[in-house]
């Protein structure tokens, strides 16, 4: 059972970014090509790089009733003001019983996407970097102990990430955001050498790499018929196939220090994937090219952590999946959710799991991660 | 524990056809245009179509050390005649302690798509009712208790795919092999009423639906880099596409009595899949056209069966997924087969196993599911 003085941590939150993020932040020279909201219909539009972004009705939904969810963009004012405004987050957690939380980016996509895909890296890189300014001076500000800075990097030059890296951990961050399949994005793959200089960074400076679903822009869509739900429901395929890319691939042996958190994925498929993996591993690796130095099941004791919203199969299977491995996500303002009853869902989700293993799970181990006082 | 008297049964093995299976049953007319086997360096490769297809040599090891398995193709002689020939194959079965089998095709390819793909399909139905005639004549004639006809299907006319399950079924078939994502090969989803001739002859004949990975001929392969053991490691990941699209669309709504084999994909990913595809449903159907008539869990329990080789974490979660929806495969005389080993390796794994349950699994559920004396 949880313990009612522990702390909760969610590692995956989402920040709705007010419309001035950019036009606060930016050098003269670049802020009227830089991302700006434009009004249409009411409906917050972002624009950047010549094309339009409209939201998504469904990434603003905390404490909505399901019945009423809708694919079509919302206004601020129909928002909860917790979603972009970061006294009114602290608010919310509070209601939701969450101590800390870790967020991603929505405007720049959950790996920062959005500038890879603009056409000017300068730019690109001035975006990326007010992101990162306004997440340390503004959102984390507001309460450095409760919300953890989490940056995004210039995808498109390892070089610029390694810097960036330094530059924003320096200032405090714990963590980074990247693609669970660069390849995807038209980037190198995890195999590629070319990651060396990040990867070197984010051990160096003790910077998790977290990795969301989605993040590749590639969703799993089986056929043309494919309903909304069918395409969310098939997300965490994604996570599978980025552990195993990973823990096949020589990422690990080369950077033994890597922290590789795998956001919103979820955790009951862990003990299925890697024993598959092993077995796969050992019957086939002899004639293929693949890391050897280490099984994939080792690669995840060492290097890999896996966060859950609810699922009961996953706390079943968490001895299974190593208890000191697991990470809670309370994912507001999204539609999966359960604001403002996380902790209370936690805790009936744990009511069966012995104290010290509830702790770590709701709390301590994403605290140790990241160093959370 | 497995109790010694149970006897075993593979839902899941494949024949490696002889070269002479289409001309041996091809009318005059079509001989010369029906499949043929030339050998090239003593490599019996296919050719049909004006097309080549040599075989992969990780399709016939069983028996095989893995240290020396290759990609490469591999001839008639250096396989266990098993792999080609009933009677070996019975026993194979004996050495390996298996007591039926139901066996796929090799060269049509796992769900017939050699014969879809084919220009001419007038000459495809030819070929496809030559390979049935195969299996019920020659290869199950051998022994008709042990080896339990599975059909393949001319895929790309529902009309016609129900007169063939009619006729083979009439003649003793108790499955059909078919894709676990038509749309892949250009074909309607299981979303389109297309498929409902087809469907309904499979519920009027009680013959079960077989959909194995890799029968969409679509893999997933996240990068260029991919070595072949990632590639195998996420084939079990289009069996989860394939389940959480057939209960979240119409299917087992307006065929309720349909009997779907998840081939190939493991267990062990089972409880987590559904209680997802429960969490989804629930706060997204209201937007979204899919099945609202059953929870998606309880269309797993009416109409699914899933399978496993070998795989210790969905043993262990048998309960969430059902004793009696789970059935065994021997994958002879594919790479992931334990022969001689399979009932040795199953008892094994069954050993803390009521026997009861043992018994289900390896061998009752799937008598029951395909009439098997």
């Amino acid at each position: 059972m949880l313990p009612a003085d522990a702390k909760v941590v969610s590692v995956d939150d989402h920040i709705i970014e007010h419309a001035n993020v950019w036009q606060d932040r930016l050098a003269t020279k670049w802020r009227e090509r830089g991302p700006l909201v434009r009004h249409e219909d009411g409906i917050p539009v972002w624009h950047y790089d010549g094309k339009r972004y409209p939201p998504l009705g469904l990434d603003a939904v905390a404490g909505d009733d399901p019945t009423e969810f809708k694919l079509d963009s919302k206004k601020f004012e129909a928002m909860r003001p917790g979603c972009y405004d970061p006294k009114h987050r602290l608010e919310d957690m509070d209601t939701d019983g969450i101590w800390a939380s870790l967020a991603f980016p929505q405007f720049p996509r959950f790996a920062g996407q959005t500038f890879l895909e603009g056409a000017d890296h300068e730019l690109g890189l001035a975006c990326v970097q007010a992101w990162n300014d306004f997440v340390l001076d503004e959102w984390c500000a507001t309460d450095p102990a409760r919300l953890i800075p989490l940056s995004i990097v210039p995808m498109w030059s390892p070089a610029l990430c390694a810097s960036e890296i330094e530059r924003t951990a320096e200032r405090g961050a714990r963590a980074i955001t990247f693609s669970e399949n660069p390849a995807a994005l038209g980037l190198p793959s995890f195999w590629s050498e070319e990651w060396d200089p990040m990867l070197s960074a984010l051990e160096e400076t003790d910077t998790a790499l977290c990795l969301h679903i989605g993040s590749s822009s590639r969703p799993i869509i089986p056929h043309a018929d494919s309903p909304t739900p069918l395409i969310i429901s098939l997300m965490s395929l994604l996570t599978m196939a980025t552990l195993s890319d990973l823990v096949m691939s020589p990422v690990f042996i080369e950077h033994p220090r890597l922290k590789v958190i795998l956001a919103e994925g979820g955790i009951g498929w862990v003990p299925y994937m890697l024993e598959r993996l092993e077995q796969v591993w050992e019957k086939h690796r002899h004639y293929a090219k693949v890391n050897v130095a280490k099984t994939p099941a080792e690669c995840f004791r060492d290097n890999v952590w896996v966060c859950f919203i609810r699922d009961e199969a996953g706390l079943a299977a968490r001895h299974e999946i190593g208890v000191d491995k697991i990470l809670f996500e309370a994912d507001y303002p999204h539609s999966d959710t359960m604001w403002p009853n996380s902790r209370a869902g936690l805790e009936r989700a744990l009511q069966d799991v012995p104290d010290d293993e509830a702790r770590l799970i709701a709390g301590d181990n994403a605290r140790r991660l990241l160093r959370i006082p």
